[in-house]
């Protein structure tokens, strides 16, 4: 399809007994949803990354513990059989927590034993994903308030509408940012090895009515250097008590970069992103991808001496961003103050 | 052919009527020479690089104007005639300055109207080819002393044998450290948009029995805080009086990096890379390519709201470098110092 022609991007559609994944491997070329009626199927979704981004994977592994309960309840032991799908949901990818916490939701009322097991589940899985489309609206009109007026802002990976329930997190607030006309340029890095940036980001601009130019990763310092960018605007993996951020790798590097330019980092993310079990960044585990996503072919051959070093998080320390924004709250300068203040009651 | 047959890397063979260019767009998987007669197949070499790398770009376009001769000597007017391809040769790529001094050279020989204008021209060639890949075994012996033993070294881009006549500059040290056993590791950025880390560097570190490993442009920083790395090394397409130095896009990214975590940068040149007519970095003109090197096919229908910014050079300022090693000497600290006590007399 040509890319002139818009269309409201979804990362996932649940029909009430099915959940459609838009295969985000093959964008921006073709746009083509896989359908999946077990939990099997959504493990393999979000392992082989066809739906990645921290809230999407979240609400997809909700929808997969309701698939799992239609596919098991009511045969004997159908709780265990779910119990044992849930945990290979939860083995899918290592890094964002939005997995676990969605799980565990899950879980917890699966443990209520509720009298109509598959419509609770049902209706909790569709309360996440409505739920994280409402926190993406308010973290946008939040995080716009924070920045006012931009020349230009950079932003990494995909943290979008793709990435989320709807909307997006870091593009939610470029959305809001756009809407008030409160923002002149977006830069977008490219984001090897998949290239979130340059399939995803881009293109889901550009679906709103919003130009937006590409960037090489490493152009990113000379383009902060040559003073056109004010902001840079990521999402998160997982957020640790004291305000460290892991994402996607380049994460790190940019807000060193920024540090040292004057230029200022954003970090939205839905409070579904804190884990305060962690105290700091230190305990994150980064997930470790295969070396082919960075190898040409012609390396993979035994005895080659060429390998690769492929991890695809960092965590950015909290002293390095200026803001984190949730759905609940702003923290200004979590270096000086952690995130404990956004946690629920 | 397989990888695991080893062979000497040569950019550009001369035969004494014409010059052999290994087509660099398609390492690693292909290994093919095209054969030049003339100046203008020569600039078309450089503008579409087949042949890359400062040292290297010099040296063809030496033998490009040898070509040139050969072609209109003894017509009529053949000065001008190869006036004019030297110019356009000149105005293959603009930031490389071998490429000026190279030319800069033969333009003063065939000045001095030779007898035999094509054996003057063959000679002072084949010296600047010579020179450079001496230049370039002395660079490296020069650069190992300063490092001494180094647990791993990152270089970006391809400052090897395929970017010089021969053995490299960045590619040079980390040749003489591996000799030496003075090396652990060599890590190798991919180097967006062109790749040439991913296709040429570590490709050709493979070729000499040099293991390598590759990571993403973005992962650097992540790199150089885990510790693993105490030697940035990199090769120069300019540089300036008071030793900034204009390379490879995200450079700069990496000398700011570096100055952040305690890591050290070593700049790798022949002297023919320096500029003592501009005073500083500020004025190096800096080469935009087309914005195709980075936007996926679908991007480039009109009306498309997405573009990309793709220069391919930055500039990186003497006070984030550590020492900048030459044929010559080598400067420590050049933003304490410059770099014209590297001048020739």
């Amino acid at each position: 399809m040509s890319t002139s022609q818009k269309l409201s991007v979804q990362a996932l559609q649940w029909s009430g007994h099915s959940l459609k994944v838009l295969d985000q491997r093959l964008l921006p070329e073709t746009i083509a949803y896989d359908e999946y009626n077990d939990a099997a199927g959504v493990t393999e979704a979000i392992a082989s990354m066809r739906v990645r981004g921290a809230p999407a994977i979240g609400i997809a592994a909700a929808y997969g513990v309701v698939l799992s309960a239609m596919r098991h309840y009511p045969n004997a032991d159908w709780q265990s059989a779910v119990e044992q799908d849930i945990q290979q949901l939860a083995a899918s990818r290592p890094t964002a927590v939005n997995l676990f916490w969605a799980l565990d939701k899950m879980r917890r009322l699966l443990a209520q034993n509720p009298a109509e097991p598959i419509a609770a589940l049902t209706q909790l899985a569709e309360q996440i994903h409505a739920e994280d489309i409402a926190a993406n609206h308010a973290m946008g009109e939040r995080g716009a308030d924070v920045i006012g007026d931009a020349k230009a802002v950079l932003t990494h990976c995909n943290a979008g509408a793709l990435a989320t329930g709807g909307y997006g997190t870091a593009l939610g607030v470029i959305r809001s940012l756009h809407k008030r006309g409160q923002l002149q340029n977006v830069y977008a890095d490219e984001t090897r090895p998949w290239l979130q940036g340059a399939r995803l980001t881009v293109w889901e601009l550009a679906q709103d009515g919003i130009p937006a130019t590409l960037i090489a990763d490493s152009a990113a310092a000379w383009l902060m250097k040559s003073g056109k960018v004010d902001w840079i605007i990521v999402g998160a993996d997982r957020i640790a008590a004291n305000g460290d951020v892991a994402n996607k790798i380049g994460t790190y590097s940019l807000a060193v970069l920024a540090k040292q330019h004057g230029v200022k980092v954003m970090v939205a993310a839905p409070s579904s992103t804190f884990d305060f079990s962690m105290e700091n960044g230190d305990s994150i585990e980064i997930e470790q991808r295969n070396p082919k996503e960075l190898l040409p072919d012609c390396y993979l051959n035994d005895g080659s001496l060429v390998d690769a070093w492929n991890p695809v998080f960092d965590v950015t320390p909290a002293a390095l961003i200026s803001a984190i924004v949730t759905e609940r709250g702003v923290v200004i300068d979590p270096g000086l103050h952690g995130v404990r203040s956004l946690a629920p009651c």
